[in-house]
């Protein structure tokens, strides 16, 4: 049997999954990873701006629960735990427990988390740099719909 | 008052918008757009791949709805039209109605809608070409999960 690369296996199966497909598992993969909690943890496990009190950015490093908590500000311990679980069952996060008292419990991006991490970061960005414009789009359409209800 | 241009309009906002922040606005734009079927509209108006039956890809088009409704499989009358109007709402597609019989009403990335799609098509792409790996993973956690219960 012939053996592929890496990327032509990636291209190869490209071709054979299609998102478009509500039965195709990649779908399923397409909703699992389009979720803000996602995002977020991507994007602070990538070393995305620094953590609170720190002036420095640093790049990826592992990071653990109550850092991940304490740098995303309002998410849940419960949708933060199943948010690594998921991430950590589909390979994109290791999770590493250090033998410590109390027990350290870290978290950090796998190679696949990192190459998801490099799509997602896009989106948060892109939220943040268009908020004005988007900002401005709304309040255009809700005057426009006001005038047609006239 | 000095005039700036857009790219650093978007930079400042970038600064002062912080998606890690439950309170900032991004975050809420960040959840509207971290959705699958955002994920999926853009990437049929942006021209991913062609309609069922048609051959070639082509670019970027307008699309009407039903043309929509069909190269998504599985998505709701109800949840296609919410996800449009959000869409427009925020300015990322137009939506033209032309008075034939019966009225025809297509829709159409703006500028910001392709800023967008090119941010999110990644997405949808990661997806369907990491799908082998990601399943590959999930067997090998499941896998250990029932290893340690035993």
């Amino acid at each position: 049997m012939a053996t592929i690369t890496a990327s032509e296996r990636r291209a190869v199966a490209k071709r054979e999954y299609d998102a478009f497909l509500a039965v195709c598992p990649s779908r399923r993969l397409l909703e699992r990873i389009s979720d803000k909690w996602v995002a977020l943890v991507l994007a602070a496990l990538g070393g995305d701006g620094p953590l609170p009190g720190e002036t420095t950015v640093e790049g990826p490093r592992p990071l653990r629960f109550s850092e991940l908590s304490r740098r995303i500000s309002g998410v849940s311990q419960k949708m933060l735990t199943q948010t690594l679980r998921a991430l950590e069952r589909d390979g994109m996060v290791t999770r590493t427990v250090t033998p410590t008292v109390p027990v350290t419990v870290s978290y950090e991006l796998t190679d696949l988390g990192r190459s998801l991490q490099g799509v997602m970061r896009g989106i948060k960005e892109w939220a943040e740099s268009h908020m004005e414009e988007v900002l401005t789009h709304r309040d255009d359409y809700d005057h426009r719909q006001r005038g047609t209800a006239d």
